[in-house]
C-alpha cells in the first residue's frame, strides 16, 4: 500500500545504522530503552493538537474500544509513568517506535515512520532541557553532520504567552495556529489571516518583530519563560554548543501539552521539513518531562542528500562454493560459524562462475572453493572478492583471515 | 489494554537479549534482516488458515480499503518476492517484527506478540529445510536451552495425504482441523468427532496408529514425502541433530499453504504450547520456501521457568554525583563519553545518600563523586558499587577501571 513502506535487506541495513545511532547516543547519555503498544485508545490522544487527531489511524476492535494506531509516543510515555508509581526519579527514557498518520503523501512523509523517542522526567531545571538538546545534537554530529548542515530553533511556550498578553492579544491558540503556517505560506496571507481573525494592524507588526528577534537582551518584559530560555541558552554556551542553537520565537510545535521550551531541528538549506521536535510538557506525566521525537524518514532523505548513508556491505562475511562435497563443506561452514563468522553456503549446486556472481552481487568479501582435492589436503580456497586474490589455506585459519 | 504490553527498562532489556540471540544467529548463518508493514491489505492472508483470519484486527481505512494488523508474516514476505522480479536467489531472509491476533487471553497468549521469522527461499532440496530447522536448534541451544529442555516434532504434508488416500480419507482439510486438536482435547473426544463426520473406526485407528510411528521405517507406502522426510532426517543426523528431532505425523499446522515439510518445536515437559512453528511453502511466493516463526513470548515464559534470562543490569556504566560542581561534572560526563562510557549525571542536586540509592537500584556499577577538593587535584573519586571500594583517580583512567 502507498505510503508503507518495505524494507529489502538493502533498506533494512540503512535503517539499522540510523536506530543503532540514535541508540548509541541515549545508552551514552545513560537512558533507558523502552517499547510500548502500538494500539492504544484512542482517547489517549486528546492533547495531541489538532492536526494530529484528524490524522489517526482508529476503528473498534472486538469489544467495541476506540482504538488507535499510536501517531506518536509521548502520551504513551505519560501513560506508563502514571500506570507505575513506583519508578525512581528521575527517569530517562527512550524508545524506537513505528508510529502512523494518515497524512497526505509526499517526499519525506509516509503514513507510516520510525520515531525515535528521548524523554527526561522528574526534573524540574533547564539543565534537564539542556541535555535532552545536547543528546539531539550528539545523534546528528554522529551521523557527521556539522553545524554547517543543521541548527535547532528553540522558543519557550510561557515567553510567547507573556509576549501575547504584553500585546493584548487573545485566543491565543487560534493565533498560534495561524503562525504556526509561516514558512510553509507566505507572510502576506498569513497577516491577512489574523487580520481578519480580529487583531489590529499594530498587533500583527508586533507579532512579526518578535520573530525576528535573535537575541534574548532585547525582550524588555518581565517572564518567567524569558529567564528559563536564557538559562537554557547560557547552559548550551557553557557546553560550546551555541553553534548549533538559536533563538526562533515564531516556532510553535502543533502539540498542546508543552509547557515551556519548544524546539524544533532543521537543515540549514530549509530544503527539508522539520528533522525533530520536541519540548517541555510538565502537566502529561503527573511529573515534569523534556524530550522530542526524530523520524526516519526526512532524517534518511536529509543524509542521503549528503551522501552520509553507509555504502551497502553484507553482514554474510564467507560464502562457501563446494564442488561435489556438500555435506563436508557444511561440516566446515558450521566450524567456521562457530569461529563467529558469518557464512552462507550454496545449496543449489550451480557453477561456480553463477555462485562468484552472486556472492558478488551480495558484496559477500570472502568467498571459499572447496573440492575433493582441497579436502585431501584438510585446507579451502579462499578468494578475497576485493583484490581477486586466492590462496590455499587451513580452515583453522579462515577466520584470522577474514576478520583480522 | 489488555494483551498489550508496555516495556519498562527491564522488561525491555529482557527482549533485546531475546531478539540480539535470534539475529546473532541468522546472521551467522547468512541471513538478511528485512522488514515490512504492520498494516497490510486483509485479502493478504487468504491462504493463513481458518484460525488466524478470524482473529485479525481488520478495519476499514480513510480509503475504504479493507486492511489488518498483519497476525503473521510469511504472506508479506511472498508479496515483497513478488513485487521484486530482480532479486537473486537464493533469498535468506530473517525478520523481528510484531504481530497481532484477537485471542481469548490466557498464559503465554497475548494480543501482540513479536515474531522472529526466518526464510529461505528459492531452494527445492531438503538441505534448505535442514539449513532452516538447524538455526531453530541454533538458537534454542544459543539460549542455552539443551535436548533435555526442547524438541522438534517434524512431519510431512505430502506422506500425510499419501496416507489419508491410503485409508481413502476424504475431507482431508476438516480431518486435519480436527485432528489439529490432538493434545489440547481427549484423544476420545477426537475419535468421536471423526466418527461423527463420518470415518469409519477402522480408519479413525489407522490415523491414531499413523502418529504413534516413530521410524520412518515402518511406513511402507510409495510417497515423495516420505522420500523427502528420509532425506530430512539423514541430513539432520548427519549434523548430530537427531537429539533434538522427532518424527511426528501428527502435527498439523494451521496455514493451508504448507505443501511438504512442517515442524514444530516444543518443551520436553509440554508445559507450554508450541514454542515455534514452519514448514515448506512451495507456491506462496513464486518460488520454493521453507522458513519459521518463533514468537517472544512463550519463548520469555520458558527461559523463565528454566532460569535463563539474563540478570537485571543498566547499561548506564557511571553515574555522577556533583557535589556544588554541577558545570564542571557535566564536561567531566562529556569527556567520559567519549571514552565511550555510558554516563548518566545527577541534575537533582540530591543528597549523596539519595543518589547513591538511586545508583544502587538502578544496578549502575560505578558511581563517580566529584567535590571541589577533588576537582582542586584534578581528581574523582570513584565507587566501585558491587565492591563497596572508593579510590581517588585521574579522569583518564577512569574508562580504563570502569570499562578493563
Amino acid at each position: 500500500m502507498k505510503g508503507f513502506r518495505d524494507f529489502y535487506p538493502k533498506e533494512k541495513r540503512i535503517s539499522n545504522y540510523i536506530f543503532n545511532t540514535w541508540k548509541e547516543v541515549a545508552l551514552n547519555y545513560g537512558y533507558e530503552e523502552i517499547d510500548m503498544p502500538i494500539l492504544e485508545e484512542t482517547k489517549l490522544y486528546n492533547k495531541s493538537g489538532d492536526e494530529i487527531p484528524a490524522q489517526i489511524y482508529r476503528f473498534k476492535d472486538k469489544s467495541k474500544r476506540d482504538v488507535a494506531l499510536r501517531p506518536e509516543t509521548t502520551p504513551s510515555i505519560a501513560r506508563m509513568i502514571k500506570n507505575n508509581p513506583n519508578l525512581k526519579k528521575p527517569i530517562k527514557w527512550f524508545s524506537i517506535s513505528q508510529c502512523y498518520r494518515y497524512e497526505q503523501l509526499q517526499k519525506g512523509r509516509g503514513r507510516e515512520f520510525f520515531q525515535f523517542n528521548l524523554d527526561y522526567l522528574g526534573v524540574e531545571s533547564m539543565q534537564a532541557d539542556a541535555e535532552v538538546i545536547t543528546t539531539l545534537i550528539k545523534i546528528f554530529t554522529s551521523f557527521n553532520l556539522s553545524e554547517n548542515d543543521f541548527y535547532i530553533r528553540i522558543s519557550n511556550r510561557k515567553l510567547l504567552n507573556d509576549l501575547y498578553k504584553e500585546y493584548k492579544i487573545e485566543k491565543t491558540k487560534e493565533v498560534s495556529r495561524m503562525l504556526d503556517k509561516k514558512g510553509k505560506i507566505g507572510d502576506a496571507e498569513i497577516r491577512e489571516q489574523l487580520e481578519d481573525f480580529g487583531l489590529a494592524k499594530e498587533q500583527v507588526t508586533a507579532l512579526f518583530n518578535i520573530f525576528k528577534i535573535k537575541n534574548l537582551n532585547e525582550i524588555k518584559i518581565e517572564s518567567k519563560g524569558l529567564d528559563e530560555l536564557k538559562e537554557l541558552f547560557s547552559i548550551l554556551k557553557d557546553y560550546n554548543l551555541d553553534k548549533f542553537i538559536e533563538l526562533d520565537l515564531g516556532i510553535m510545535r502543533g502539540f498542546d501539552y508543552y509547557t515551556s521550551t519548544i524546539f524544533e531541528a532543521f537543515d540549514k538549506n530549509k530544503k527539508f521539513r522539520a528533522l525533530a521536535g520536541g519540548g517541555r510538557y510538565d502537566n502529561l506525566a503527573d511529573m515534569p518531562g523534556v524530550g522530542y521525537g526524530l523520524g526516519d524518514i526526512v532524517l534518511t532523505l536529509f543524509l542521503e542528500s549528503k551522501d552520509l548513508l553507509p555504502k551497502e556491505a553484507s553482514e554474510t562475511e564467507v560464502f562457501i562454493i563446494p564442488i561435489n562435497t556438500l555435506q563436508k563443506s557444511i561440516k566446515i561452514a558450521e566450524q567456521l560459524r562457530k569461529d563467529n563468522l558469518n557464512v552462507s553456503i550454496d545449496l543449489l549446486k550451480r557453477p561456480i562462475s553463477k555462485n562468484l556472481e552472486y556472492a558478488d552481487r551480495k558484496q559477500i568479501p570472502y568467498v571459499i572453493i572447496i573440492g575433493e582435492d582441497e579436502l585431501k589436503q584438510r585446507k579451502v580456497k579462499l578468494k578475497n572478492m576485493t583484490t581477486g586474490e586466492e590462496r590455499l589455506i587451513s580452515v583453522e585459519d579462515v577466520s584470522k583471515v577474514c576478520r583480522p
